[in-house]
This record gives structure tokens, sequence and C-alpha cells, in this order.
């Protein structure tokens, strides 16, 4: 069986693995305070042009969400996000966990947009019933969806624009990051989106590491005693360099972005293929992952050979199904896809 | 410097990598359902000789604390536990962020035992009061404790024999239990501490994997949803395999307590050689872990060569001292501490 | 001005004044252990016809809520409501501070349904990702509903039923109960809606008490340990007889009904006169709460001598306004609102 | 029986009945927005000579600890607190619900001093492992203590001094605080214990209102939002205005005081009364709460008659015994205990 269905499927760049296997009987300091991760740190705040900021590292997506947030919120406040966001539907309530509400909003494509978060944040703190209900705190978005679409840099900054206007911080889910940067064709840089976010991540654990977010906070107001979060959340690896070494090694010589082209190339490739064969698509991603609406008998005859994930119903016979690449993606592996597809 | 400090300096065990390498570019399915997570589970199973054990797998301690502990109480209750205990002190509230009291006892070395506890329960579910308290829920111990030491055969039945009296589960944080089976010379092993215990955790981390704790669960009532929570408790990894792999590795041909060994023998030169010089130790230790009572100019001389921890003064002249051996100790740096101990 | 805008405007009943002052210098025992409480528990088994019912009382509703919320819920369980649910939207996130999510399904008129509920049920509970989401736990339906709206017993019996299927709770937030039972004319009576919710609790605030809810537990396995609980969440009034006498007094001679008739009949005269003057309602209302839908002309009108309480915009220039009437309301301020309603 | 056991035996001063009674069939707003929360709210203040400060009512004591400990602290900072104090072994882990750790301190006497607390404090910020750690985040004391026993106003100040050094809040849980006012015969007012605190709260229920605990704020970094945490704790009451119209009785023409001395009277004939039977006492309590240490034998024979708890073991034969008075404290029965403390 072929596998598209997460970009998770495989271990970590080829890079990687041999930074790690080289550094392997090395005696390190634990908990990130070793000198993979400093200079780590130093690599991805000069690809953020940020030098002020704090760069944290973290195993995995959820807990780097849950860390984020409930370093951010108060008790009584709430994260405002769409309905299909990650924090949403597909982290077993981490962040109610936490004690915090998702404010979801109603979205088809993952995204909110400014004037919905404008009249919700200005509706909120007129009501003369605001104490009676969870106060907007900040605001989650992902970048790309989980549903691969993209904001524009023009949407970020107006998202921005509000979250300033009520002291609001901003935090961007980049668990698959670098797809979307290149996705985004020089639209929306680590650089803009370094300046628009108050606190974002990059992940590894979709773009080359075996594992690994890294937590990027520009606002000062969030930065104190974050390494306790992290402890608290259960975040602190023991043998923190391993997220340094991978993070130093996805930053030298922009490996991260160089192989995030890859798997967009082959996206790209799969949902020509789709459209070619007139089979539409849920939304138009141009990102890593894209979802064709398949028939029932469709969907039988690919399972032959791939492994794919639903994404729900249409009606009785159709249905939204993902399919993923990632940087470890093999051309052929894409091209028997793109073969099996046209039979269709 | 050679570091003595911690049993996290150095990455895996060298089987380790070579099996994660051998496999890196391996298609999987994620979240530990792949098949060397299942071979791995199989293989810790019948090590403990336990076949209906549920086995988990979780990155670190702290989260795999702070998710079984979560996982069992309710609300109003709490982990019984001594008051060194890493639960307690070392986990920034990890258990209490979960919503639940660290119900400490009075502990010089690190145990707790039987008659203690019993007085405690039994005080407690006849105080006219009781309802006004945290409601005693589960008991917490570490094998071996956070001072190396290690709780005998049949001192764990006797802890054991009290939960069941009560219904309560006993859990063992068994984040260096190699060291600890081994240092017990056949009084307690895997298997009985399996038939004693109604969870425990196997520690990787500390044990020769690059990070990784396995959870055994084997009162039943335990085991129902508990995937939900450790995704809940940010701890399911999404390439799981990574796991599997590891625990595979050192659950094949024995190799965990095979390296466990070679951490005790090492541990036990470097004891040997402090009580030859007439050093005193804070406690008497048996496993990885040995703290000398040093005095200051001590201390000094051997910072110039040697990274180790503080573990708290005892007077105003001198300091509990930890040095902590691993699988990975190379016997010439054991041999040049030993040296400088000799010239203290 | 004359106060339409909630149904606790005013103190207690005179009967219920009489018997705190009565009462006043007795000695008796703290939290909930005196003889009054004991007797009200016993008037409010027998209203219920349920002598092996568990009752607690409680000072609020958001309390009552999440203790009973906090007490059945796993920590990756939710509870499943109406979108309009109260511990949805007018709790401050109360129940996410607990830990848990609300599961809030899209509602009209405050209710949700059977077929939605099983439908949502049968969903995550054969989802290959259900452990990446919140479990449903239990259900939260009010009676009546925040819209004044009530379920049929068919409705509930099917509700009821569902639950059962499932193994899942079914709590009735009663905080206007009586109100709710006597609207409902004989369909829903206090004895049927007990056999058909596993806990629900009987609203004295709004009908007729200075303050309590009396949380009345009929599922056996809901009831261990209930009172650390309400310690825990706050709940346990120390001069626990105030309730006692509270609860006592509106179950002796069938008061709590007596009264919330009352409260109906002002309702219904003034449900008329806006039907009458041939404005819309927003809800078909048979209870206390009606909602008129009014434009800004007449709001402003009706401002001058009443207060009522805005339930969002329906356009640019028209409102739905609630009107509450309670136990107490006179019927001369009846008759004044009337008159207004007439010239408007 | 006479009940000595504790201070909320009874109702309310006649008074406040009075005036509940007077005011009950008025229609005012709720939730504390109504004239008389606001009229007790300024006499509060004016008694503390605090213009400034932040005034809330809130129904118990648990509530009131709960509500401002988690409105103060984040999620990884506990609180500083003697062993025996109340939040840390009498509130059924409210405090750990709310997600964080009682630092708890030993004390005999219920007090902590502020030498412990700047070493404490000393200690954690210069840890290397700080992180690791629960940072402590506020200091909670009880004035009187738990045991009855009193800070003089230089211990207080010297505690207050540490806290703003460390830019940690200082919170007073004045359960009792009228008793412990009136017993510090002018070493501790009302006025200096403002200036000390940053946020305390003046406990109603113990000192004769029905129920009812004024939470105080003077810091003003802790002022922000706190209805919305009053309401997710669940503790803002619907009819608010019952805790006004009794505060504002209270703190009109000095009741709360005048009453509270009344107990301090009572409370000192009992306690001479042991002491002249040769008796001792566990601690030297000046308020209303008293220790005496009795016999088997001495406990069996007021046992007949009265009404008391235990305070714990000291020996096989001997045990604590707590006797409270109260405003409401009849003379005639401190007259028949006193009788009967001389015939033992």
């Amino acid at each position: 069986m072929i596998q598209f269905q997460c970009d998770y499927n495989e271990g970590a760049h080829p890079l990687i693995m041999e930074n790690l296997l080289k550094t392997n009987m090395e005696q390190t300091e634990g908990y990130g305070l070793d000198p993979y991760c400093e200079q780590a740190r130093e690599a991805i705040r000069n690809a953020c042009k940020a030098p002020d900021a704090d760069v944290h590292f973290l195993v995995g997506g959820t807990q780097a969400n849950a860390t984020v947030i409930n370093s951010i919120l108060r008790p009584y406040q709430g994260v405002v996000c769409a309905d299909n966001g990650h924090i949403n539907v597909h982290e077993t309530g981490a962040i109610e966990h936490g004690g915090h509400k998702c404010l979801a909003h109603p979205s088809k494509d993952g995204k909110i947009n400014a004037e919905q978060l404008d009249n919700f944040l200005a509706e909120h703190f007129t009501s003369p019933e605001a104490e009676h209900m969870v106060q907007p705190g900040m605001v989650y978005i992902s970048f790309p969806t989980e549903c691969g679409t993209l904001y524009t840099h023009d949407e970020l900054a107006a998202i921005s624009k509000v979250c300033k206007g009520y002291d609001i911080p901003l935090f961007v889910d980049g668990a698959r990051l670098g797809y979307g940067i290149i996705a985004s064709k020089g639209d929306v840089t680590l650089e803009s989106l370094t300046l628009l976010a108050d606190v974002f991540y990059i992940g590894g654990t979709k773009v080359g590491a075996l594992f690994g977010e890294a937590i990027v906070i520009t606002n000062a107001k969030l930065k104190k005693d974050f390494r306790y979060n992290i402890k608290q959340n259960g975040g602190m690896l023991a043998k923190g360099r391993l997220l340094g070494i991978q993070f130093l090694t996805l930053f030298t010589d922009n490996l991260y972005f160089r192989i995030a082209e890859h798997a967009i190339c082959e996206a790209m490739r799969i949902k020509s293929a789709f459209l070619e064969a007139g089979i539409e698509m849920f939304v138009d991603s141009p990102s890593n992952q894209q979802f064709p609406i398949l028939t029932q008998s469709q969907i039988a005859t690919l399972a032959k050979d791939f492994l794919f994930e639903s994404w729900g119903k249409v009606d009785a016979d159709r249905e939204v199904i993902r399919f993923c690449t990632s940087w470890a993606t093999k051309p052929e592996n894409t091209d028997t896809l793109i073969e099996a597809i046209k039979r269709l």
C-alpha cells in the first residue's frame, strides 16, 4: 500500500538522521540548555529576522498549542478559532483541559476573517452581559489551515490589526508552516509572519523532522516564565538537544523550505490529475493537502492500492477525501497515484 | 568536562540508532498504531509475563505521570506520595494542573511505608470531616526512588496490600526502572512488580532510548479510554513508531537490563571510591545515583573536571551531591572520577 | 420602573421569610446535615416519588451545573448541549474551567432532539479518529429551555432512551423547573421527569426562594462521594439549613407549584397582549419568559416605564426582547404593561 | 444540647433579618448591581479608609478563596500558606481544582513568619532548577488563623514587606476577621490590614450574616475583570442584593465589630474557666476559638451536654478540643459550660 493519508508516515530527512547519529554519544546538558539548541534558536531568529524573539522547542503540536494557549490566557478567557480548527476538533479537548473555551467561528475553508473577528470582539466588549460570557483573550489561526488553504498577507495583516486594536495576541499554528510559506509563493514569508503574529510555531514533525515544533515568541509580554509552562505541560524533553540538532539541520542551508517545496510540487501534480479527471475539489488548496470529492466507487477503486483519509460525507454517495504529500513523498508513488486517478 | 550530573546526557544506545536509521524511510501509520509499536507491546507483555496488560508509549516522564494520574483520579481525589517524590517537587505542578493534590508524606530516603499509608487512609476514611478534605485516590511511588533507594519486594507487597484493601490503585514511576530491577539483585523483578502494581512505567529516556516511557496497565479498571487521555495530555506522538522501534530494540535480547547492569557496575565503583575515601553518603543507594556529602572545598576540587548536581545543603560547609551513571557511562570517565576522589 | 427583565428581582416568598425568621436563633449543625435539610430532602423525594434519590442543596445554578458536570465526566469527556444552552453561553466558561468541552449543537428554540443526538453519538463512537476528539460523556438539557420552550414528554423520553443506549447520563437543568412543569399542563410531571433523567435540579432561586437549587440524583452510579464535589466546587453552604428551610417550605402544601402557576398566568396575559397587538413572537413559549420581536421605536416606548432584556437583533430595526414573570409579579404591574402594549 | 462546635450554628443578627424582610418585595437588579450592594461597598470602603478599593460580595469562604487565588496566579504558580491553612486541608482541594499547588509551610500555631517566607522565596528564585518547580505566586494567611491565633501588626508588616520585595500579592483570609480585629485590641485594625494586604476578605458568615464574604482588593493590578472570575467560579449570586443588605447592615453603626466583641468576651470567659481548672490549652488563643487539651474522660463528661469538635489526638488519652463562640452565643450557655468545666 502506498500511503498518502498524512504527512508523518516516514521518519526524518536523512541529513537529520546523519546529525543525530554523529552526535549521539556526545554529553550535553538536558532540557534544551545545550549548545545545539542555542545554535538552532539563533538560526531560527536569523531566518525570521527577529533577533529578540524567544524560541522554544516542543515535541508535538497538541502540546505546543496547549502550552502556548495556557501561557497566555487568564482563566475566564477563551481562544477565538475557526470551528474546524485543530484545537477545536482534533486535540481531545486539550485546550478545555487547561480550563479554556474554544470560541469557535463558522468556517467552510478553515479560515476566519478580520471582519467576523472584529464584530465578535466588538459585540463581547460592549455587551452589558460580558462578564457572564467567556472573554475572548487571544486568536488562533492555522497557516496553512486544516483544509490546506492559505491566508493571504493582506488577510493576515487585517486579522493582526484587529487583534492589536483589542490588545489580544494572535497565535499562528504552523504545524505545516513550511508547506504554507512555499505554497504562498512569496505572499507570506517567514519574515512577514513573524511581524504579524505575536507567537507562532514552525512545524518540524510534518516537515522533515522525527518530531518537534519550534515556538517563536515575538511579543515581549508573552515571554516571561515560558519554560515553567513547558515543564508543567509535560513538554520539556530531557534530551532536549534532539530538538536542537533537528532544527539546526532544518535551518541550515534553507533545508526546511527546500524540502517543503518538494511536497508542494507533488501535491500540485496530484491536484492537476484530479482536476483533469473532472473531479471536483472540496476547497482550492495550494498546499500539501488535497481534498477531492469522490464517489464511493472511486474511493473503493483507489483504496485497493492507496491509504488516504476520509474528511466527511458530502451526500449519500460522495465523500471528501484527503491526500497528503510531504518532504518524503516519492515521485514514483505520485506517478502511480496519478495513473490511478486517470483510470477512475 | 566529564558529565555525571544526570542519566540523560547522551543520545541512544547504538542499536536503537541503527534500527531507527534502517526503518527511517518506511511508511507506517501514526499515533502508535504501527507494527513496530505492536511488536514492542508484545515484547513488553512477554517480559512482564502479563499477556493481558495494556502497554502505551509516551515521550517523557512528567507526561507519563500526569496522564496516568489524570486518568485514574476523580476531581476531588489526590495522589499519595513521598514529599520528595518527583510529582511533588520537580514537575512544576503538572499534577495540580490536572486538578489534583499531591498528598505528600514525610520521607527522608524517598520511600513511604505501608504502615504510614494504612494509618493515613484509615484516618481519612473514618473522619467525620472526610468530605472537606481531598480524598486519597491512588498511591504513587518511585522505583528506584529519587534518592536512588529501593523498596524491597516485601515492602512493595505490603504497600500493594494496603492499596488493595482500600481499592486504591498503586502506580509505580519507573523512570529508572531498569537500574532499580538490576540493583535489587533478584528481589524485585519486572514480573513481580507487574503483579504488585496496578500501573507502572518502564523508563526508556534514562535507560538507553532517545526518549520514551512504556506505561503498563494491568488493572483492567484502568484500561478504558486510556488513549483519549494520552491525546488530551499532549502525549500522542505523531510518528509513534519511533517509540515502538526503541522499545522493541530494548526488549529484544534483554538489551534493556544488560545496559542497565553496566550503569549499576559503574555506580558501585564510584560509591566504593567515596566510601574508601571516608566520605559519608546521604543514603545507602544501590542504584545508579550516588549521593556523597561533600565539603565546599571538595566540591570545588571536583567541579574543575566534572559536572554534577547539588542536592541541597547539610550544614554551613557540607552539601549533598548527586553523581549519576547510565548505560552510556564510559569506564574511563569513571576511572578519572575515582582518581579524583582518591585525591580529595 | 417596573421590572420584567428577569425572574429574580424580588426576595423570597413571604412564607419562606417567615420560616427563616422563626428559626433564626436555633442552633443546628452546618453543611446541610441539619434536620431541616433532612426533612426537605424527604419532602422532595416524596414529591418526585423517588424514595431512593439523593437530594443535595446548592446555592446557585452555575454552581449546580458545574458541580454535577464535574462529578460525572472523565477528563476527556464533554457535555452535549444546545448551542444556546446556559452552560455554553452564560456561565463564563465554568464548565471549561472544570476541564470539559461543551459539545454544542445548533438549536433555534433551545432544544436538541433525539435524532440529532443519536447521530452525533453514533458518529463519535464509530469514528476511527474518536480518540482525537472529545468523547461525549453526558447530555445537558434545560427544562424549560433558555428560550422558554418545553420538551414534550415524548421528546424527553426519546432523548432519555438514546442516552441509556449509550450509557450516558441525562442531566436536566431545572433552574425554572416549576414554571416548566406547570406550563406543560400535565404532559411532563416532576414524577415523569425523575424517571427520565439521571440527575436534575429543582430551581429555587427563580421560583420563590432567596436562593437555592435542589439537585436530585436517581442514577445510583452518580451518587458516590457527591458531597466531596460540592465542597470542592465551593458549593457547601456553612449554614446549610437556610437551604433546607427554604425547600421544606416550598415543598410543603405544594407551594412551589402553586406560586409557579401565578407566574405562568401572568406570562400568558402578556403573551396574549403581544399577539393581539399583532406583534410576532421569536418562539412560541408557554412558560414564564416571553420573547416578542419589537421595533426600535416600540422598544424605546416601553423602555420609559419598564425594564426588560435584549435577546439579540433580528434585523436593522427589530430586536428580540425578553419579558419575564415570576411568582412575585404583581398583577397590577402586568396590567400596566398590557396597557402599554395596546398603545404600541 | 448546647452547641459550641462552630461559629455558624445560628442564623443572622436580628437587624439583618429585619432589613431582609423590609426590602423583600422590592425589585432590584441582579448580580450585585443593585443600590444596596453599592451602598455596602461604600460603607466598607469607608470603614477601611480605602476609597479606591474594589469590593465584591461572595457567598462563602471556599468560594472566596478559590476565586481570589484563581484570579491572581498564572498556571505554573502556587500559593504559599501554612500547612494547617484552610485552603491546604479543609477545602477538598478547591485550590488544586483550579490548577494550583498549595506550597505549604510547617506551622504549629497556624502562622507563618516573614523569615521563613523570605528564605523560601529566595531559594526558589535563585535555584538553577526553578522552572522545574511550582513558582510561588502569592501568599495566603488567615487572620485570625485556623487555631485562633493572631499575627501582630509587626508580623504582618514584615510579611507584607517580603511580599512586596518579590512583587507577590499578600492575601488575607478573614473568615473570622471581626473576631481577629477585636481580639488584637488595637494592634491590627481594619485600616492597617487594608494597607498591608493586597486583597483580603471580611467574613460575614461567621460574624452575624446568614452568609457572605466581602472581598476587598486594594492592589490595582488585581482588580481587572474580577467579576468574570466570580461568575466562572460559581460565586455570582443572582439576588446579589441579599449580600448588599447584609453587609450594609453590618457596616452601619459599627455593628460588625460590636457583635464580634461579644464573641470574644464569651470566649475569654471560657478560656479562663479552662485555665482556672488547670487545663492546658493547645495554643494561647485570644480569639473566639479555644483549644483545651482534654482527657477522654473529660471529653465524655462534657459531651453529655455540649457539642464541640475534635482537633486531633495529642497522645493515647488526650485530645485537642475546639470550643467556638460567636456573635450569637447566649451568655447563659457560656455560664452552663463554665459550670461544667469547674466540675471536671
